[in-house]
Protein backbone atom coordinates (compact mmCIF):
# COMPACT_ATOMS: atom_id res chain seq x y z
CA UNK A 1 0.00 0.00 0.00
CA UNK A 2 0.95 3.46 -0.92
CA UNK A 3 2.46 5.43 2.33
CA UNK A 4 1.42 8.62 3.41
CA UNK A 5 1.93 9.27 7.21
CA UNK A 6 5.89 8.90 8.55
CA UNK A 7 6.19 8.12 12.54
CA UNK A 8 10.16 9.50 13.66
CA UNK A 9 10.51 8.06 16.76
CA UNK A 10 14.18 8.98 17.91
CA UNK A 11 17.35 9.34 20.57
CA UNK A 12 17.93 12.79 22.68
CA UNK A 13 20.21 14.01 20.12
CA UNK A 14 20.53 11.75 17.47
CA UNK A 15 19.35 14.16 14.90
CA UNK A 16 16.00 12.76 14.37
CA UNK A 17 13.92 15.52 14.86
CA UNK A 18 16.26 17.07 11.84
CA UNK A 19 15.92 13.91 9.97
CA UNK A 20 12.19 14.31 10.29
CA UNK A 21 12.04 18.28 9.11
CA UNK A 22 14.44 17.56 5.96
CA UNK A 23 12.19 14.61 4.79
CA UNK A 24 8.63 16.91 5.37
CA UNK A 25 10.34 19.87 3.17
CA UNK A 26 11.79 17.48 0.21
CA UNK A 27 8.72 15.58 -0.17
CA UNK A 28 6.69 19.35 0.60
CA UNK A 29 4.40 17.19 3.26
CA UNK A 30 3.52 19.40 6.71
CA UNK A 31 6.11 18.66 9.43
CA UNK A 32 4.31 17.78 12.92
CA UNK A 33 6.14 18.61 16.07
CA UNK A 34 5.93 22.29 17.89
CA UNK A 35 2.47 22.54 16.12
CA UNK A 36 1.36 19.40 17.58
CA UNK A 37 2.27 20.84 21.14
CA UNK A 38 -0.02 24.35 19.90
CA UNK A 39 -2.91 22.10 19.55
CA UNK A 40 -2.30 20.19 22.64
CA UNK A 41 -2.42 23.64 24.56
CA UNK A 42 -5.81 24.26 22.80
CA UNK A 43 -7.27 21.71 23.01
CA UNK A 44 -6.11 20.79 27.23
CA UNK A 45 -5.87 24.30 27.92
CA UNK A 46 -2.41 23.39 30.33
CA UNK A 47 0.73 25.83 29.70
CA UNK A 48 3.00 25.57 26.56
CA UNK A 49 5.67 24.21 28.89
CA UNK A 50 4.33 21.57 30.55
CA UNK A 51 2.24 20.09 27.28
CA UNK A 52 5.86 20.35 25.54
CA UNK A 53 7.62 17.89 28.62
CA UNK A 54 4.61 16.31 29.74
CA UNK A 55 3.74 15.55 26.39
CA UNK A 56 6.72 13.06 25.72
CA UNK A 57 7.79 12.20 29.04
CA UNK A 58 7.77 13.21 32.54
CA UNK A 59 7.85 16.91 33.79
CA UNK A 60 11.49 17.15 34.32
CA UNK A 61 10.52 19.07 37.21
CA UNK A 62 8.92 16.43 38.63
CA UNK A 63 9.69 13.08 38.05
CA UNK A 64 8.07 12.18 41.90
CA UNK A 65 4.61 13.64 40.51
CA UNK A 66 4.97 12.11 37.39
CA UNK A 67 5.91 8.62 38.98
CA UNK A 68 2.79 8.96 41.49
CA UNK A 69 0.66 9.60 38.27
CA UNK A 70 1.60 6.98 35.96
CA UNK A 71 0.55 3.90 39.16
CA UNK A 72 -2.55 5.82 39.72
CA UNK A 73 -3.78 5.87 36.22
CA UNK A 74 -4.09 2.04 37.17
CA UNK A 75 -5.87 2.33 39.87
CA UNK A 76 -7.84 4.80 39.27
CA UNK A 77 -9.66 3.69 36.27
CA UNK A 78 -11.89 6.50 34.58
CA UNK A 79 -10.01 9.56 36.67
CA UNK A 80 -7.41 10.49 33.81
CA UNK A 81 -4.38 12.43 35.25
CA UNK A 82 -2.90 15.72 33.53
CA UNK A 83 -0.11 13.11 32.19
CA UNK A 84 -3.41 10.99 30.52
CA UNK A 85 -5.23 13.74 29.47
CA UNK A 86 -2.60 15.16 27.31
CA UNK A 87 -2.20 12.29 25.78
CA UNK A 88 -5.38 11.31 25.17
CA UNK A 89 -5.57 14.70 23.60
CA UNK A 90 -2.85 14.23 21.46
CA UNK A 91 -3.71 10.99 20.16
CA UNK A 92 -6.40 12.67 18.59
CA UNK A 93 -4.95 15.14 17.54
CA UNK A 94 -2.29 12.98 15.70
CA UNK A 95 -5.42 11.23 14.14
CA UNK A 96 -6.70 13.93 12.69
CA UNK A 97 -3.57 15.31 11.22
CA UNK A 98 -3.15 11.60 9.54
CA UNK A 99 -6.85 11.80 8.24
CA UNK A 100 -5.96 15.11 6.70
CA UNK A 101 -3.60 14.04 4.53
CA UNK A 102 0.51 13.00 3.65
CA UNK A 103 2.55 14.30 6.78
CA UNK A 104 5.80 13.98 8.77
CA UNK A 105 4.61 13.23 12.84
CA UNK A 106 7.78 13.29 15.12
CA UNK A 107 7.71 11.53 19.25
CA UNK A 108 4.78 11.21 21.37
CA UNK A 109 4.18 7.19 20.52
CA UNK A 110 2.91 8.26 17.45
CA UNK A 111 3.77 4.90 15.54
CA UNK A 112 1.42 3.15 18.54
CA UNK A 113 -0.99 5.33 18.23
CA UNK A 114 -1.74 5.23 14.38
CA UNK A 115 -0.88 1.27 14.63
CA UNK A 116 -4.21 0.38 12.52
CA UNK A 117 -3.72 2.46 9.77
CA UNK A 118 -1.19 0.63 6.66
CA UNK A 119 -0.08 3.34 5.42
CA UNK A 120 2.38 4.36 7.91
CA UNK A 121 6.41 4.41 7.59
CA UNK A 122 7.81 4.00 11.40
CA UNK A 123 11.25 4.93 11.66
CA UNK A 124 13.33 4.95 14.64
CA UNK A 125 16.56 7.36 14.98
CA UNK A 126 19.37 6.71 17.06
CA UNK A 127 23.47 7.17 17.30
CA UNK A 128 26.56 6.71 19.39
CA UNK A 129 27.06 8.77 22.21
CA UNK A 130 29.70 10.68 20.69
CA UNK A 131 27.61 11.71 17.97
CA UNK A 132 25.01 12.48 20.53
CA UNK A 133 27.28 14.50 22.52
CA UNK A 134 28.15 16.61 19.28
CA UNK A 135 24.66 17.02 18.19
CA UNK A 136 23.11 18.18 21.46
CA UNK A 137 25.69 20.65 22.40
CA UNK A 138 25.61 22.10 18.60
CA UNK A 139 22.03 22.63 18.79
CA UNK A 140 21.17 23.29 22.52
CA UNK A 141 24.56 24.00 24.04
CA UNK A 142 25.82 23.05 27.71
CA UNK A 143 23.35 22.77 30.52
CA UNK A 144 24.91 24.35 33.95
CA UNK A 145 25.06 21.74 36.72
CA UNK A 146 24.42 18.57 34.57
CA UNK A 147 26.94 17.07 32.57
CA UNK A 148 25.86 15.88 29.00
CA UNK A 149 26.10 12.33 29.41
CA UNK A 150 23.25 12.87 31.97
CA UNK A 151 21.18 14.46 30.31
CA UNK A 152 20.95 12.23 27.92
CA UNK A 153 20.55 9.14 29.98
CA UNK A 154 17.69 11.08 31.87
CA UNK A 155 16.09 12.10 28.33
CA UNK A 156 16.02 8.56 26.94
CA UNK A 157 14.85 7.29 29.91
CA UNK A 158 11.98 9.21 30.63
CA UNK A 159 11.06 8.92 26.71
CA UNK A 160 11.59 5.15 27.26
CA UNK A 161 9.57 5.37 30.40
CA UNK A 162 6.26 7.28 28.42
CA UNK A 163 6.60 4.87 25.55
CA UNK A 164 6.64 1.68 27.65
CA UNK A 165 3.47 2.98 29.45
CA UNK A 166 1.10 4.15 27.23
CA UNK A 167 2.21 1.24 24.82
CA UNK A 168 3.20 -1.43 26.57
CA UNK A 169 6.29 -1.65 23.96
CA UNK A 170 9.91 -1.37 24.52
CA UNK A 171 10.85 1.83 23.07
CA UNK A 172 13.65 1.39 20.49
CA UNK A 173 12.73 -2.31 19.51
CA UNK A 174 13.31 -2.71 15.99
CA UNK A 175 10.53 -4.91 15.65
CA UNK A 176 8.33 -1.80 16.13
CA UNK A 177 9.78 0.12 13.50
CA UNK A 178 9.71 -0.20 9.86
CA UNK A 179 13.43 1.00 9.57
CA UNK A 180 15.78 1.75 12.28
CA UNK A 181 18.66 3.98 11.26
CA UNK A 182 22.31 4.72 13.29
CA UNK A 183 22.58 8.49 12.22
CA UNK A 184 26.12 8.00 13.79
CA UNK A 185 27.21 5.80 10.80
CA UNK A 186 24.68 6.24 8.27
CA UNK A 187 24.17 10.53 8.42
CA UNK A 188 21.38 12.32 7.99
CA UNK A 189 21.34 13.24 4.65
CA UNK A 190 21.29 9.19 3.38
CA UNK A 191 18.77 8.83 6.41
CA UNK A 192 16.57 11.57 4.59
CA UNK A 193 17.29 9.80 0.79
CA UNK A 194 16.25 6.16 2.39
CA UNK A 195 12.88 7.31 3.63
CA UNK A 196 12.20 9.68 0.68
CA UNK A 197 12.67 6.73 -1.40
CA UNK A 198 10.54 4.44 0.67
CA UNK A 199 7.85 6.80 0.92
CA UNK A 200 7.76 7.32 -2.76
CA UNK A 201 7.63 3.61 -4.36
CA UNK A 202 4.74 1.88 -4.28
CA UNK A 203 5.52 -1.04 -2.04
CA UNK B 1 35.19 5.33 8.40
CA UNK B 2 35.43 3.34 5.27
CA UNK B 3 33.30 0.37 5.87
CA UNK B 4 34.31 -3.55 5.16
CA UNK B 5 32.42 -6.10 6.66
CA UNK B 6 28.75 -6.31 6.91
CA UNK B 7 26.96 -8.56 9.54
CA UNK B 8 23.21 -9.73 8.67
CA UNK B 9 21.18 -10.73 11.98
CA UNK B 10 17.63 -11.98 11.02
CA UNK B 11 14.41 -13.11 12.33
CA UNK B 12 13.19 -16.26 10.81
CA UNK B 13 11.19 -16.52 7.39
CA UNK B 14 12.28 -12.47 7.16
CA UNK B 15 14.23 -12.79 3.97
CA UNK B 16 17.57 -11.54 5.57
CA UNK B 17 19.89 -14.27 4.09
CA UNK B 18 18.32 -13.60 1.21
CA UNK B 19 19.39 -9.94 1.40
CA UNK B 20 22.79 -11.22 2.96
CA UNK B 21 23.56 -12.86 -0.67
CA UNK B 22 22.48 -10.91 -2.47
CA UNK B 23 24.39 -7.38 -0.99
CA UNK B 24 27.38 -9.82 -1.03
CA UNK B 25 26.90 -10.83 -5.40
CA UNK B 26 26.47 -6.90 -5.96
CA UNK B 27 29.19 -6.40 -3.67
CA UNK B 28 31.44 -9.36 -5.63
CA UNK B 29 32.56 -10.04 -1.76
CA UNK B 30 32.60 -13.15 0.39
CA UNK B 31 29.18 -14.27 1.74
CA UNK B 32 29.54 -16.22 4.89
CA UNK B 33 26.65 -18.54 6.06
CA UNK B 34 27.29 -22.23 5.43
CA UNK B 35 30.51 -21.78 5.00
CA UNK B 36 30.95 -20.49 8.71
CA UNK B 37 29.29 -24.17 9.33
CA UNK B 38 32.27 -26.48 7.23
CA UNK B 39 34.81 -24.33 9.24
CA UNK B 40 33.23 -25.37 12.68
CA UNK B 41 33.04 -28.53 11.44
CA UNK B 42 36.71 -28.53 10.72
CA UNK B 43 37.69 -26.71 14.00
CA UNK B 44 35.16 -28.91 16.47
CA UNK B 45 35.32 -32.04 15.11
CA UNK B 46 31.65 -32.03 15.68
CA UNK B 47 28.55 -33.42 12.95
CA UNK B 48 27.61 -31.22 10.79
CA UNK B 49 23.93 -31.13 11.51
CA UNK B 50 25.53 -30.04 15.73
CA UNK B 51 26.73 -27.02 14.80
CA UNK B 52 24.12 -26.21 12.01
CA UNK B 53 21.97 -26.00 15.00
CA UNK B 54 23.60 -25.60 18.30
CA UNK B 55 26.12 -22.60 16.08
CA UNK B 56 23.05 -20.02 16.18
CA UNK B 57 20.64 -21.41 18.49
CA UNK B 58 19.64 -24.70 20.84
CA UNK B 59 19.16 -27.90 19.53
CA UNK B 60 16.36 -28.40 18.30
CA UNK B 61 16.39 -32.03 19.82
CA UNK B 62 17.57 -31.18 22.76
CA UNK B 63 16.35 -28.11 24.56
CA UNK B 64 17.04 -29.73 28.15
CA UNK B 65 20.18 -30.21 27.34
CA UNK B 66 20.98 -26.96 25.67
CA UNK B 67 19.59 -25.01 28.71
CA UNK B 68 21.36 -27.23 31.19
CA UNK B 69 24.54 -26.25 29.14
CA UNK B 70 23.74 -22.45 29.38
CA UNK B 71 23.54 -22.39 33.28
CA UNK B 72 26.67 -25.00 33.99
CA UNK B 73 28.68 -22.42 31.83
CA UNK B 74 28.15 -19.87 34.36
CA UNK B 75 29.16 -22.18 37.38
CA UNK B 76 31.43 -24.46 35.71
CA UNK B 77 33.97 -21.95 34.25
CA UNK B 78 36.63 -22.80 32.75
CA UNK B 79 35.02 -25.94 31.26
CA UNK B 80 33.42 -24.97 28.66
CA UNK B 81 30.22 -26.89 27.36
CA UNK B 82 30.33 -28.40 23.60
CA UNK B 83 27.69 -25.31 22.95
CA UNK B 84 30.59 -22.97 24.24
CA UNK B 85 33.43 -25.02 22.36
CA UNK B 86 31.14 -23.75 19.36
CA UNK B 87 30.37 -20.48 19.88
CA UNK B 88 34.70 -19.96 20.58
CA UNK B 89 35.56 -21.72 17.59
CA UNK B 90 33.11 -19.72 15.46
CA UNK B 91 34.25 -16.53 17.04
CA UNK B 92 37.86 -17.24 16.00
CA UNK B 93 36.43 -18.09 12.84
CA UNK B 94 34.56 -15.10 12.09
CA UNK B 95 37.40 -12.30 13.65
CA UNK B 96 39.41 -14.53 11.19
CA UNK B 97 37.38 -14.09 8.17
CA UNK B 98 36.90 -10.36 8.47
CA UNK B 99 40.52 -9.50 9.00
CA UNK B 100 40.88 -11.50 4.82
CA UNK B 101 38.78 -8.77 3.54
CA UNK B 102 35.40 -7.66 2.76
CA UNK B 103 32.70 -9.85 3.48
CA UNK B 104 28.81 -10.59 4.58
CA UNK B 105 28.62 -12.65 7.41
CA UNK B 106 25.21 -14.09 8.52
CA UNK B 107 23.91 -14.52 12.09
CA UNK B 108 26.71 -16.19 15.16
CA UNK B 109 26.54 -12.77 17.22
CA UNK B 110 28.99 -12.07 14.50
CA UNK B 111 28.22 -8.25 15.17
CA UNK B 112 29.03 -8.33 18.85
CA UNK B 113 31.71 -10.58 18.14
CA UNK B 114 33.40 -7.86 16.15
CA UNK B 115 32.27 -5.18 18.15
CA UNK B 116 35.66 -3.86 18.19
CA UNK B 117 36.62 -3.43 14.73
CA UNK B 118 35.30 0.20 13.34
CA UNK B 119 34.84 -0.93 9.47
CA UNK B 120 31.75 -3.39 10.27
CA UNK B 121 27.86 -2.72 9.31
CA UNK B 122 25.41 -4.30 11.76
CA UNK B 123 22.38 -4.76 9.86
CA UNK B 124 19.12 -6.57 11.81
CA UNK B 125 16.59 -7.43 9.27
CA UNK B 126 12.77 -8.36 10.49
CA UNK B 127 9.76 -8.85 8.88
CA UNK B 128 5.07 -9.13 9.91
CA UNK B 129 4.11 -12.69 10.32
CA UNK B 130 2.34 -12.63 7.21
CA UNK B 131 5.80 -11.89 5.46
CA UNK B 132 7.40 -14.38 6.89
CA UNK B 133 4.97 -17.21 6.71
CA UNK B 134 5.21 -16.87 3.15
CA UNK B 135 8.90 -16.83 2.79
CA UNK B 136 8.90 -19.86 5.00
CA UNK B 137 6.59 -21.79 3.77
CA UNK B 138 7.82 -21.11 -0.38
CA UNK B 139 11.35 -21.55 0.78
CA UNK B 140 11.54 -24.51 3.26
CA UNK B 141 8.13 -26.23 2.76
CA UNK B 142 5.41 -27.42 5.71
CA UNK B 143 7.03 -29.46 8.78
CA UNK B 144 4.33 -32.10 9.63
CA UNK B 145 3.07 -31.95 13.02
CA UNK B 146 4.39 -28.43 13.78
CA UNK B 147 2.61 -25.18 12.42
CA UNK B 148 4.39 -22.55 10.71
CA UNK B 149 3.11 -20.05 13.40
CA UNK B 150 5.31 -22.35 16.30
CA UNK B 151 7.96 -22.53 13.97
CA UNK B 152 8.50 -18.80 13.56
CA UNK B 153 8.36 -18.42 17.16
CA UNK B 154 10.36 -21.18 18.14
CA UNK B 155 13.40 -19.91 16.22
CA UNK B 156 13.10 -16.73 17.23
CA UNK B 157 12.93 -17.57 20.94
CA UNK B 158 15.75 -19.42 20.34
CA UNK B 159 17.95 -17.20 18.22
CA UNK B 160 16.87 -14.83 21.05
CA UNK B 161 17.80 -16.68 24.11
CA UNK B 162 21.10 -17.57 22.23
CA UNK B 163 22.23 -13.97 21.96
CA UNK B 164 21.22 -12.93 25.10
CA UNK B 165 23.27 -15.35 26.83
CA UNK B 166 26.66 -14.80 24.91
CA UNK B 167 26.49 -11.65 24.71
CA UNK B 168 24.24 -9.99 26.99
CA UNK B 169 22.75 -7.78 25.05
CA UNK B 170 18.58 -7.97 23.73
CA UNK B 171 18.25 -9.67 20.17
CA UNK B 172 16.49 -6.95 17.99
CA UNK B 173 17.09 -3.70 19.86
CA UNK B 174 17.74 -1.39 17.32
CA UNK B 175 20.38 0.30 19.23
CA UNK B 176 22.68 -3.12 18.33
CA UNK B 177 22.61 -2.33 14.57
CA UNK B 178 23.36 0.63 12.62
CA UNK B 179 19.90 -0.43 10.16
CA UNK B 180 17.06 -2.45 11.19
CA UNK B 181 14.87 -3.23 8.05
CA UNK B 182 11.47 -4.89 8.08
CA UNK B 183 11.71 -6.63 4.47
CA UNK B 184 7.84 -6.40 4.68
CA UNK B 185 7.41 -2.75 4.10
CA UNK B 186 10.87 -2.25 3.01
CA UNK B 187 11.33 -4.85 0.20
CA UNK B 188 14.31 -7.34 -0.02
CA UNK B 189 15.69 -5.39 -3.25
CA UNK B 190 14.86 -1.56 -1.66
CA UNK B 191 16.94 -3.62 1.50
CA UNK B 192 19.64 -4.90 -0.52
CA UNK B 193 20.70 -1.39 -2.55
CA UNK B 194 20.36 0.65 0.49
CA UNK B 195 22.80 -1.45 2.84
CA UNK B 196 25.01 -1.40 -0.99
CA UNK B 197 24.71 2.18 -0.88
CA UNK B 198 25.82 2.82 2.78
CA UNK B 199 28.53 0.09 2.04
CA UNK B 200 30.16 2.01 -0.88
CA UNK B 201 29.92 5.30 1.20
CA UNK B 202 33.25 6.63 2.71
CA UNK B 203 30.90 7.97 5.64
Amino acid sequence: MKKRIITISREFGSGGRTVGALVAQKLGIPFYDQELIEKAVEATGFSRDFISEAGEYASTTSRFLFNMSLSSSYSNVGIPSNFDKIYIAQNNIIRSLADEGPCVIVGRCADYVLRDREDCINVFVHADLEFRKKHVLENYGEMEGTSIEKRLEEKDKKRSLYYKHYTGRSWGDSRNYHVSIDTGVVGVDRAVAWIVDLFNSEK
